[in-house]
């Protein structure tokens, strides 16, 4: 199983810290205080297309939540859907917008109070399954989150909601 | 869209630097040199169950390979298995094994000739594919892989192959 093996005496730049250094994020995207274990559907969310470097942290150590994750996006700011998408997932994620080293913007988004075309619902006989009908529900409770959909009436809970 | 927004003239603790600044690491394993985009299919081979903090580089600047991927599990060693997949889905990866602050252990792990239950023969007639016997593959070549099924003897490409 082991190929090349080394001792680690002398590693002037090899420590654990320097292992993991990222440059600070010159432009792009942080969005932090997600829910602990929500990243990587955060991350799906946004395509997985990353023309720049992306850094994420799972199940970080948080002051305010006990335990969150983290996004860290090169080059890249969010669409307004985007946005709301992933609040959907993480209802107190914060965004902070960076350009040239700066904060320019932080902002924690506020669910609308109707998504749509966001959320599928998962009623089968539901018109807005239709191909041609875009899904409309009302956000009835940001955190948990509980919306319900605007034409079958069907109520659902965060851990019932499935992203378009 | 924006519920609180702040300006950011002041942000002592919050430039975008502390932003993304994690503690070193203690206990854990470090997965460096991945290829560019496979850390999450990695991530995926370690189950996706973490009891500590987890950081993901993706598409990081690298000296020797352009761009990589790069892991860092807290509390965790990885079994043998976990390594030999690791390295079927990223062949020069290297593994820094962390113990109170140091690198105790650092290796490339080397492909084995013949890889057992690892797998999954895209032939739906091999015998591989019944549940009582275990995939076995020739590994042809490391890099770019390639290998062999040693019961029917169908060759696979890297993208061609699916692990167990």
């Amino acid at each position: 199983m082991t190929g090349t093996e080394k001792a680690a005496e002398h590693r002037p730049e090899g420590s654990p810290e320097s292992l993991i250094k990222v440059s600070a994020l010159r432009e792009g995207t942080v969005i932090d205080h997600l829910v602990a274990g929500t990243a990587l559907k955060v991350l799906s969310v946004l395509g997985m297309r990353f023309d720049g470097a992306v850094m994420v942290g799972l199940n970080l150590d948080s002051r305010k939540a006990g335990r969150k994750d983290i996004i860290k996006i090169e080059r890249r700011e969010l669409t307004p859907a985007e946005v709301a998408r992933i609040a959907l997932i993480s209802p107190r994620a914060t965004f902070s917008i960076i350009r040239d080293f700066k904060v320019v913007r932080k902002f924690t988004p506020e669910l609308p109070d109707v998504v749509e075309g966001l959320v599928r619902c998962p009623n089968p006989s539901c018109i807005s399954n239709a191909t041609w009908v875009a899904s409309k529900f009302t956000v009835l409770r940001a955190d948990p989150l509980r919306v319900r959909c605007r034409y079958c009436e069907r109520s659902l809970k965060k851990e019932e909601i499935e992203l378009l």
